[in-house]
């Protein structure tokens, strides 16, 4: 089924595990897919995780890698492109600690007017305050970073507001679109992905779980798109299909 | 200046006060004018204060008058035609006042799922909770009610985040637009003023202090308008212009 096809970028949540519970074959399934040559990278959007507990999961699973790239990871690496960069972050654990590994400074709510830089990530205790802080930062001048732009993101007990939302709100608020979003299907993820691999978009495969960003950022890139039904997407039916539709990451083998 | 006009439609915020203090000389314009046969209607987008609150306020400054709209009491009435609603409100106290005064239903938080309607405005103690619970109820088949779409308003300490911010995040997290909105440019509230009134469009003047609300919805209507510089809009320079530019009020006797 992969012919040609030397690397594989792989989406985590919905395909290799579901709000953090592994799902069922996974493990086996890339365990034999890097038995049979297969080089892997591991890519989210998901901007609350960080990268160490990525890899931590993932050798649990037993899977041993490095290249683990979320969009809180990528957004530290493009503030790297700008020098030293002063943020206020809206976000979660996940993507402060990303930001402070890369030796960014972080600033606080009261002093957001002072940032280089506003960052937007998901936020579950997002409020006005830290909003309106993001937006006077903006219009100070600061330089809108969105790590994503998912609407909604799927848990046990139905959908919540995705970093999508919160991006939007900002954008409205301040008047002014971010200046880069960082995750799927912007192509920045995939090219961070690619060159960690030594790959070229014609050998590599990405596998997902969703159209509208994970098989989308794929065929923008020429990747080979893959769709797994693990998680968000169905069957796809619209005009834009994968090169390839299974079930589960085992159908693969 | 205002021939062949009876009636005034009048924008509050920016034009008779800023901030809840009277622009110097409006109370005195707005008395002048009702002595010259003007009939007066007030009207305001904003969704924070009740309609009595304002009501009170133009009375301390020597205006007796009942025909006031908020977009708050203007959302309340909207809904009286789809009978009595059970109600998910994001706002503050004066859209929960107008609500309740109109004889509808407020369920809390916990509860959203079962409203049948969710009503959007301003709300400085917004929070993710709040936002989830209305993402969740317009997915389980709520109409979608935004008083306003006005992306921020002016403080002393700078602008700040306006209702419209929090009705794109819905919009995005919910993937759905509003099935309503009650605020300017959009026409319901102008309907409603004419009506109290009795008012004919071509025999009544819009007057506010915003280009793409004020100016925007009196043009759509087919009514004068005039732009006065003592709120948001400086001088208009693009190809939408109103009828009169009018430094203040008190420039209209």
């Amino acid at each position: 089924m992969l012919e040609g096809i030397s690397s594989l970028i792989i989406d985590l949540d919905g395909v290799v595990w579901l709000e953090g519970k592994p799902i069922k074959g996974a493990a086996e399934a890339l365990r034999a897919l890097e038995e049979r040559g297969k080089r892997l990278a591991f890519l989210t959007n998901n901007s609350v995780v960080s990268r160490r507990d990525c890899i931590r999961r993932l050798k649990k699973m037993g899977i041993r890698t490095e290249r683990v790239i979320t969009s809180s990871y990528g957004a530290a690496l493009w503030l790297k492109r700008e020098g030293r960069a002063r943020v206020y972050a809206i976000g979660e654990r996940g993507l402060r600690e990303e930001l402070k590994l890369a030796g960014h400074e972080l600033v606080g709510e009261r002093e957001a007017e002072r940032a280089t830089h506003v960052v937007v990530g998901l936020d579950r205790r997002l409020n006005y305050q830290k909003l309106a802080a993001g937006m006077r930062a903006i219009l100070a001048g600061a330089k809108f970073i969105a790590t994503n732009r998912d609407c909604s993101f799927p848990t046990e007990g139905g959908l919540l507001p995705g970093a999508g939302a919160v991006v939007s709100f900002l954008e409205v608020a301040a008047s002014k679109p971010p200046d880069v979003v960082i995750g799927k299907p912007e192509p920045f993820l995939l090219e961070l992905a690619l060159k960690e691999l030594h790959s070229r978009p014609g050998e590599t495969a990405l596998i997902g779980d969703r159209m509208d960003t994970d098989v989308a950022a794929g065929k923008r890139m020429g990747l080979m798109t893959v769709l797994v039904l693990t998680g968000v997407s169905r069957e796809p039916r619209g005009r834009q299909r994968p090169d390839l539709v299974v079930k589960n990451l085992s159908d693969l083998l």
